[in-house]
């Protein structure tokens, strides 16, 4: 067992539905599984205190990679911008109509970004400043302190909204 | 049971490691699990057939949601734009330094998007064309038909680069 091993938070399913909200149920048996591969260093302790969505103006952050991937870092300093995956292990799954605070109306799920939804897998476009062994520091983040990183890959955004190509 | 539930497709790990390409021990354990939420159809049988990007100007693909998220997809015809995850079983996850055919060098992982990951999870954006019930038609992907999907997000790229905002 290898004690770098990232470990799974506690979660915490006690958030409630709002008027009009409705919940699926959920699949028997679930398809496929994730390794966390490290973990994500942000200034929010809370879901509360985190901004609703990254900015490139936001504040410093780290992502701790675990040991084992190390080599899998190799290069990945010659690229601005990193699309980052990262578990949202605090959210409930089951919601398929939500009525996010900032919206005055029901949306489905497929059509928010919020943390609630059958996979909470979040992605974030960040800007890399700078790797130091298994740590990259990176702006963009939004989320909260020690949230579990899934992986990490070169940002393309499509050609047309101008693309951010390795050099 | 669910008879429209997906179900995983069978793994094929028997993709070779080429020369100074290095794998890693995987955890002994996963950490997280997802549900396939539907199934993503493509003119490609086989993984030598995918384009090796997709484009917007490619062919239209069908997204088929599983009808347990129908309410989920409630108001996502407004987005022209949008992420999707998926998840590619075809891969082996154990490589850390790869050598891909369109390069000439070893390149990490985490500097690739190569399908070989710890967590193949693939992140593609595409443009929505048309929404009929529980299937979508876009444009952009480059994957297998059959695919297995994960989850469906608006897509906010990062200010800077002309943000797609919802109506």
């Amino acid at each position: 067992m290898n004690e770098n091993r990232p470990t799974a938070p506690s979660p915490d399913q006690s958030f409630g539905i709002r008027p009009g909200e409705i919940a699926a149920d959920l699949p028997e048996a679930f398809d496929a599984s994730l390794y966390f591969v490290g973990r994500i260093r942000t200034p929010w302790q809370r879901r509360e205190e985190c901004p609703r969505r990254g900015s490139m103006d936001g504040p410093l952050c780290r992502i701790e990679v675990d040991p084992r991937w190390r080599d899998a870092l190799t290069g990945i300093e010659q690229y601005r911008r990193l699309l980052v995956l990262y578990w949202m292990h605090l959210s409930r799954r089951d919601l398929v109509l939500q009525s996010p605070k900032h919206r005055g109306s029901l949306m489905g799920t497929f059509a928010l970004r919020s943390p609630v939804r059958p996979n909470p897998v979040a992605a974030a476009v960040v800007g890399l400043e700078k790797v130091e062994g298994t740590t990259l520091f990176v702006r963009g983040l939004d989320c909260v302190d020690g949230t579990a990183l899934l992986d990490l890959k070169p940002d393309f955004a499509p050609a047309e909204k101008g693309c951010d190509e390795p050099t």
